[in-house]
């Protein structure tokens, strides 16, 4: 019998060591080689340059941390068995399954009606069907329906691995590197009561750092203006293929983009599951390519747009934009490209952004004095517990360069 | 007037300095943005997850070698005006602008007729005539015709910034330590002598250590031997496409691509740039998605092939193989799989790789004693002249894995 | 001529260039070199064994940022003439060349009347005259009494370039990673509106950054508590020697320090500053190796625990410790070892510690927005205000590990 | 009971577990804590401010490698017994126990007749008594009295942990990042054939990197010419402190120091560890400060010229210098400075200097391809067999500039 046991070289933290088995196994479905070309971060790359980085390092990288942070605990005392090891593992590393092209980019517009999360469950219970229910227990873990909970913590909390991997790994391929979390030492610092993850007294500074790093990183990167301009074009693009595909005015030769741009109630999971596997960043990217001299006016200036990095202008501020404002910006963008009302929306448009940085209300990262559990919100007298706890909102207007200048 | 100064972050050195004018607006060019979708390592990455880094990257990190290099000699005493700097910066920038989709891995198989320095040649002259002949310095330095050799040097040479930036870049990325090469230590110890790059004396020991490196880079990434059957499955795929599409059984919609599949002999140079500027990884990768159903079989084959990662068996020797083993392999696998004699070579072919760390045929890296140049070679006691300017090469066989394990 | 000019390899930035002239002439004088024999962080390195990095290091590191943030200020159209440039070079090397043997440690001890700013410009001065008035710039810069305030703002306030050096090279050298500022990102930020200097308003989120990591820096690193326990043993011992001098009981052998044990209230600059010149690290722990067997039992006590490493207990709380409590542990420890009430000071000592992150006080970090400058208290939504510029004490009890491990 | 356990911070591997017991209480111990006080490189920081690093950091690293190196052999199928691990843990942790002030600079100064691993060796049977035979095995093994050679060599051979802690911990701390040598995929790749450590065949690449980046540490950094003549003056300066102290004109008031003074033939174990265990880099600069104003003009000159970094000239070739020329050389020495014949000799002095990269006489390094060993200089076709079991000589004169520079 073949050996599977594999070592990974990975830039971030040196060689992983993957599991033989049912891990390898997963990694090697057709499924999750699909994350090699799914980019973590959508189209920042037009910013920063070396954002190419593809889930399926990230999620790599988050069983790597997962497992750590398992030894850890074992260390303190408490018992997780080799099952449970696994299955955490496993829960993991296919927490971002369901993620389709441009990740977070295209994520409301591909479908809809179904978040990625969930998505991630369908491709999950899939692939259980397929290993004869070996993933049983890991699906349990990711839907928080065991009664360890911190497994579930591990996978998605206020602290978990999925967060550790993915701020240290898009500070590194961005070169931000005051991004950079001490995950190694917040991981140490992990410990379990009453089945919930905490992070002891002396972890507190750390856990304040991750908070602010995590919040740089939002604005710096996630929120960049122009990653947030590039993503609403692409959007815009999306949008307009789907007018014009549901108008039979187009297709796409791509039986199962095709299958995405005719309806916005998609149902049938067989199906979803069938052609949301065949996508990713490469079939978007092709698109625009085709339709960079499209007849259509409105989505060959949208893909020209994204492809040769010539964004509209977006400001964005923390107070809402001035009606009337908005209302002048329309008025002459329609008389200088002699636009109808209906196609104004792919030039001029506004909406909101916004972060959190640690929402207490859902879930605590619970700091442990000696026996006691307080909220870091409270434990922290550096940190502003109002403002942590409050959704921060921006507001941003794009419009033409040409017509935003005039101002 | 708007100050077009820029600056990019760059996950390997940090800030980068992006002067502003004729270069800025090069970068800014279609033409130089193609190279953001386009791998610097081809299909490295399904080796080294993180080797997702394009020419973009690269190039924008080798006119920064070449700033620093320049700064470096200024201050030795040797001029370099602000003209020379301007045409050495754009031409290492725009040095590897005809690469094609996967860089080098299809580079003999879209134009065969057509090397990649050739068509970057093509490329800077259509800028040149685009931007009113302001190439001219940067194509003379280019084609080395110009009279202060060393500005060429370091842009093609033993030593040159393009070699120390992807050096450094590709072992970065794809997490190879070891491949690290020193390149602020070589900079600052470059030399001109009679308008010849040289290196000083005290440099010695890390240009055997770049040297080493870059042997190390190549065996264990470049002519890795996953990387090798990735890539030779490429051209496999791409071949039986150009088979098919010369034989009139398939078209590929994309008729800047079909424009290279119909003809291996062309040479309108504006037909070839218009649509070669249009290609890059991702028309490449979604085509071999649209055909991994394909109603040819063997294209089919090779297109799941790559996108699932299921290669075949690959065996590299130092010594050529044995004929009368290929004769059995290929008579095994045309009855396992039922082949006929010509379709045979997509599934079973032999060939070799050569790497040599060091040629001192054309250029030597010139060491400086004193007022004395001798050549690496023989400066260096450690290094091994007669090894070191010979070609290593190495023979391949690649065969299914079925075919092969019996043995 | 002899050309002076010298690279510095700088784990932590690569190569320094020093300028020749004045400065290197400077770094060469003894009383610069001394440096290289005082650790930049006293006893830390019983804590973090990588931090044994000298002033010396420290010092040529803020030399190389402030050359940054000068090019950065020009760049922005900012004049900062050579002479201005010589001189903040100047005043930030030897800004600190009045520290004494473990820097901060040993400060308050071996000549209470003078803190290190102190015998910083007495150095300075002395300086000067040595090299005819050269330093006259320097000296009104580090006095804050130029009209460019900037050029003192970058020496000394609340961002300046000795904090971002010594924070960025502490957490290398500790390896407490989570400490790293992202310096050349801030410097990128700076500057100057009304000769003050002010940061661009994207850098409030490195700013934010640095503050918390500061604060980390502190906790973590600076008040690490047996970093704060071996510092106190250090200043005991230091204390009892003084005693046993003034009271004609012990002699060093060593006039330079029998100079400062001999008198607290000193006031002769000649005579402070030839012996100061002559102490360092070296001293200091020779003399703790010769009284490992004194017989004063105090003294040798207090270097067999300082040496080996047997630290006393220390206890460290927000909370102001009981009266009560102390009084019985001074009580058990008197008895336990046959004290007197005076001798007791050198086993049972309390005392408080404190930090202030930012003091928008003296001194503001103001972030400009457009043209207006807003404190960085008030521009960050994340940090709260009225705890940053509170100082934040901590109370410490140090006894015997026997005597308190009863409680 | 208490834990013991500990994590040390290492600013080069990051965090390092202590394992508790035996191992902790070795580390407490002062023969161990005294490592704290003696710099890995000697006078090295004289050149690389960096360097500052102690032999408590390098033992510790090197002992976190072999943790490793033994997980990666028993995952190959090799039984290490727990006592055989910790015994090897324990050994290359006190294998440079026995080094002395200023490492290797002074060690053929201090006491002649004893090469530190002799003294190591002193200190672990001193050791052993004091831990009731606990060290036996550990002993066993640093000598290669064990059955299983692999342990030893792991300790002391061709590529040993020592050796890769080192080499990249000094690369590390000096800032000449080209030293770095992959220790992890080294270790990675180790494997165990009839009870010797050999390297699988794909390890060449890596360990011929190392071989390279071991003789660039030792030219461009151990055998700086800057290094090498302070380490000559230190020397020189301790040869005329033993001149006047065994002439009866000179004490240091230190009688651990002077213990070895008075005598070039020491042999009482007992007295030698008492002493040696009290001397570090400490007392070998508080000396050199005490007598900068020396009586002995030639002390005063030795000390004053290492304190403020003045050092004589050094010439150093491949060529053996011409006699005529030392002669010159030394009449004119003796004239200026008014020098008798015995004199000279601390101001005008020859030598050689060598270093060979690999010697395979001893021991060799076995790559290992199939089931068949092969020495890596035969292996390798890159590097140089027959220099690389070649020591490489250099010859060096150093003389007052003044003289030299008259040339």
């Amino acid at each position: 019998m073949i050996n599977k046991k594999k070592i990974i070289n990975d830039p971030v933290y040196g060689f992983i060591n993957i599991p033989g088995g049912l891990i390898f196994d997963l990694i090697e479905h057709p499924y999750f080689q699909r994350l090699r070309r799914i980019k973590q971060l959508g189209m920042t790359y037009l910013v920063y340059p070396g954002a190419v980085h593809s889930r399926f390092q990230h999620t790599i990288g988050a069983m790597h941390l997962i497992n750590m942070a398992i030894e850890v605990i074992r260390g303190k005392g408490h018992e997780i068995t080799e099952e449970e090891a696994e299955a955490a593992q496993i829960a993991i590393l296919l927490h971002d399954i369901g993620h389709g092209p441009f990740s977070h980019a295209l994520e409301s517009c591909i479908i809809p009606s179904l978040p990625h999360e969930q998505l991630s469950l369908m491709f999950m219970q899939q692939l259980n069907s397929e290993f004869n229910g070996k993933l049983d227990l890991a699906i349990k873990i990711f839907k928080n329906q065991y009664h360890k909970k911190f497994l579930h913590q591990l996978i998605s909390g206020q602290l978990d691995m999925d967060r550790l991997d993915y701020l240290r790994r898009d500070s590194f391929f961005t070169g931000v590197t005051e991004g950079v979390v001490g995950s190694e030492r917040i991981i140490k610092m992990l410990q379990v009561v009453d089945d919930n993850l905490v992070v002891e007294a002396k972890g507190i500074y750390s856990v304040e750092k991750f908070l602010v790093a995590r919040r740089l990183m939002y604005w710096q990167v996630y929120l960049h203006k122009t990653v947030v301009v590039a993503e609403l074009l692409l959007v815009k693009a999306l949008e307009r293929m789907k007018y014009l595909h549901q108008n039979n005015i187009f297709v796409t030769n791509n039986p199962n983009l095709d299958y995405f741009l005719a309806d916005n109630q998609l149902n049938n999971t067989t199906e979803i599951i069938r052609n949301f596997n065949m996508l990713d960043d490469y079939d978007i990217i092709y698109l625009l390519k085709q339709n960079i001299n499209s007849q259509d006016i409105i989505l060959s200036k949208l893909a020209g747009s994204i492809l040769n990095r010539k964004f509209p202008k977006i400001i964005i501020n923390k107070e809402k934009p001035d009606e009337n404002l908005i209302l002048e910006i329309k008025k002459k963008t329609k008389k200088e490209y002699q636009l109808n009302d209906e196609d104004l929306q792919y030039f001029v448009y506004t909406g909101e952004i916004s972060n959190n940085a640690y929402s207490n209300i859902d879930e605590q990262i619970n700091i442990l004095y000696g026996d006691k559990l307080i909220d870091i919100a409270e434990a922290s007298d550096m940190l502003n517990l109002s403002v942590l706890s409050k959704v921060v909102k921006k507001y941003y207007v794009c419009a033409p360069k040409k017509i935003i200048n005039q101002k």
